[in-house]
Formats: structure tokens, sequence, C-alpha cells
């Protein structure tokens, strides 16, 4: 999927909502486990009930590495489940020596077909480079994490800026909007607005809402651009909202939130812009 | 394993060889292709081959996991294949939030019992730390790596010294010589014996010896301790050295001549020790 075709469902769904699918199958209801494949079951059921509210979906690869191959073949029907009208997103967080990273890039976007992947930067540019050859397929570096230990090294000085600084300098030389995104955390306010101001047109996926505490109102007040320019993740508060046999209803009451909130923002931006 | 139990088969063996199974279906002899796992049968001969004269052997886990489904099987049984008496790396460079580096961790320490796993450091404590509560595991966490993009973050200043030895020095504080080791590129020889002053009880994972141009001779001579100290990685020198009929053979032989070399350099540094 291309940049114009990204922005075009946002237009078009008044959402910038990415739903994460991190589906642990000891978190799922129970009833589900009498299916074949339940994790698919699971993420069938919140596809189907969310998919309108929602512009893109988001694999967390752990949660599917960790069954083994049964998780993987539970993945690859996760994703070719996930209609076209989706931007797909395999959250690996992957980066090693080129020739390495060349066999990620196939993993993700020829064998299973998705849109996107995040990549981590430390090994620098000849770890991410071979992500970026790839024709409307995106990259999606690390910038600035939600977690705690986004203090260690991104918040620590490099010369006289900050390492994730420098992090997202290199990936704006390294890659275009067309084919580069970037990793901004939520739970980072104090940054956002410098951070939109630094890098102004490539999108940001943004995760931290809900379960980590980001506030979805802060962030699109300050992160949003001309073309949206965000895809704001909730994994958990949208597909464990529910644990019953209404599961997927709840998850739906849960992004419908979210995407309406998204709608007035995007009237207020767009207006603007 | 335990690290005394490696430096025991160390001593054995008189060996620090790790040989790593970066392998590529395209890369393989032709032959092989008719059997049911090509990738397995091909790891099962090299194993079979170089069992003698090495401790460990490194699965790149991005080789296997761009096959898809197909890829994890001959992983798995490549790894349960694996004699008890080597040390077993994934090499997999996983880091992501807490919740979700446990995910990791149980992927490689219980799915499929390695023995350590590579680890990112760019997402700080609190994406390491769950890999490092487990019992008699590793966690071998990138500290200065072999790629010439080393340079773009590793290798700048950060406050009065070096990303990478911010980051070895955390890692140092989060982990023991027990059950953390780091990734240090055998091509960085200019960092190696300052490398080793600042870390003077680690393994070092030490890839980019052969097809990268490391010197075997002086990263032994600079970055041996007491133990010995060092997992020195070959791959793709060892794995194609040959591509006939006797490619096993031809990778023996390449093995032997680094385990040659390495016996010379431990006792030399034993009788020092």
């Amino acid at each position: 999927m291309n940049r114009h075709e990204l922005v075009n469902l946002i237009k078009e769904r008044q959402s910038y909502l990415c739903v994460g699918l991190d589906t642990d199958i000891t978190k799922i209801p129970r009833h589900l486990l009498s299916h074949a494949d339940p994790v698919f079951a699971f993420n069938k059921a919140i596809i189907d009930a969310t998919k309108d509210l929602c512009v893109s979906y988001k694999i967390n690869t752990a949660f599917y590495e960790c069954m083994g191959i049964r998780g993987w073949e539970s993945l690859q029907r996760t994703v070719e489940y996930i209609p076209s009208t989706h931007f797909t997103i395999a959250d690996a967080k992957r980066g090693d020596i080129g020739n390495t990273s060349t066999q990620y890039a196939k993993t993700f976007f020829e064998t299973y077909n998705f849109d996107a992947v995040t990549v981590a930067p430390y090994m620098g540019r000849d770890s991410v480079q071979p992500f970026l050859s790839f024709h409307e397929k995106w990259t999606i570096m690390l910038g600035l994490t939600s977690n705690e230990g986004s203090k260690d090294f991104q918040l620590t000085p490099s010369g006289d800026e900050m390492l994730y600084e420098k992090v997202l300098k290199a990936g704006m030389s390294w890659g275009t909007p067309d084919n580069m995104m970037f990793v901004i955390g939520a739970t980072q306010s104090a940054q956002l607005a410098y951070i939109r101001q630094l890098v102004p047109d490539h999108f940001f996926l943004v995760p931290g809402v809900g379960a980590q505490g980001g506030n979805l109102q802060e962030i699109s007040a300050v992160a949003m651009n001309k073309d949206c320019g965000l895809l704001v993740n909730a994994s958990r508060s949208i597909i464990y909202a529910g644990n019953g046999e209404d599961f997927a209803q709840d998850a739906r009451v849960a992004a419908q939130a979210l995407q309406q909130e998204m709608a007035e923002y995007l009237d207020v931006a767009l207006a603007a812009g």
C-alpha cells in the first residue's frame, strides 16, 4: 500500500486507528479454546468487529513465535484474513547485518506479504537499507519508544542532541516519507511537538495509548500533520476489552470510542490544513 | 548450560569455535534439494562433520523465518539435533517492551530450548530484563557489531564515552558474567583491547571472522580472559567452504583450521593465566 492510498483510507474511514493483535492464548476467552486454531478464531472475530473502524492491524510477532509452528500458522491465517483495504504491520523489531536483514525483509514483505515491518536502528544504515528496497513496502524504524527503558539510551545525550534525534535524522536521510515511518511512543508527550517539528512529513506509528497510558487527544493535537501522519495503535485496551462470549462486541465498543475521538481531531486538523 | 560447563567444554575440546548455521536454501549443494527438508539435511551433515571441533552452534533465525512455516520446522529439527554438549544460540536480535520481550524469551528458551538468544539494546533495561530471569539461560546483548553501520550510532559520542560503551556498562549492571554475554564484532580490532579492559569477565560472542574479514589471531591475543571468554563465530566461511557432494568434509577442513589455531592460542593464554 502506498502513502496516497493510506491517506485516503484515513479520510474515508475517519480513523487513524491501528488495532494491535498481541494475541496471547492465555488471555483469550475460554470458549475459543475448543477451536482448531483459537488464536486465529479470536483474531478473526476481532477483525470482523473492528474493520470499519480502523485503517491498520499490527501483528506483534512475539505472541505468535512463542507458540512455535502453530503460532506461525495462526499468524499466516490472520494476515491472509485481514482485508486488503487495511495497512498491515509486522511488529517484529528486526535488524541485523545486511545479508541477514535482507532475509528478514523477504520474510515479512514476501513470505507473509505485510505492508510494513518495524525495525530496530542500533546496527545502523546497512541493517535498515535492505528493508527500504521493496516497492510500496514500509520500514517503521524505532525512534522514541513508549517504555521506561527509553530513558536508558534513547533519551541520553548524543553530541548536542539526544540519541533518538540522531536516529530520526539518520532515518530521514535513509528513507523517504513514502517508505519510512517512525515509532514514537504515546507516553512521550513532552517530546511530541518537538519531534513533529523535526520530522514534519513522515508518518508516526504511535503505540502506548490504552494499557500504557498515552493520551490520544494530546498526541493528535501536537503530532498530526496535513496528511494526518499518525497511526495510533491500541492493543490490549481493545482486544481484551471483554472476556466473555461478547468479547468481539466489547472490542468494537472500545475501538469505536477511539475512532469517534479520531474523527473529531481529523475534522479540526483537515479544516485547519 | 552454565558458565562452568561452557568453560570446561572449551578446555576439553581446545576450541572456542561457534559454527553459524546461516543456512540459505539457495546456497546449499543441489543434490540436497531432493530431501524432504533440505535445510535440515544440510545442517545435520554440517553438525556431524564439525561437532568435535566446536563448542557452539548459532542459528541465524532470519534464514529460517524467510521460508515460513517449513523454515521453522527446519529450525526446530536442527536445534533438537544439536548435541546437548554444545551451547546453542538463537541469533534473533530481539527486544521489545517488557511483556513482549517475555514472549520472545519464552520462544527461544522454552519453545525451542536454546541456551542463549541475542538481544538488541535500543529499548533499554525493561526490554532486556525479561530474558535474564530464566535459569541457566543467557542473554547476548549487542555491544559493538561487525558491520559498517556500527559507525552510525554505536561509535558516536554519548556524553564522554561512545554509545557502545554506555550499552556495555548498562548490560554489565543488568546481568552478570553468568547470564550475560556481549556481541563484539571481530572487525572492531581498534577497540577490542579497550573493550576487554572495560568488560573483564563476560564472554564475548565474536562474529565477523571469515567472510567479514576479522582476524582470529588478533582477537584472541587481545580479548581472551582467564576463562577464555570468547565464542568466535564463523558462518559462511565454514558452511559454504564446499558446494559439492563433499561439502560437509570441506566444512570440517575449514572448521579444523580455525580449531587448530584456537588450540594454540588457548595453550598460550591458559599457560599465562
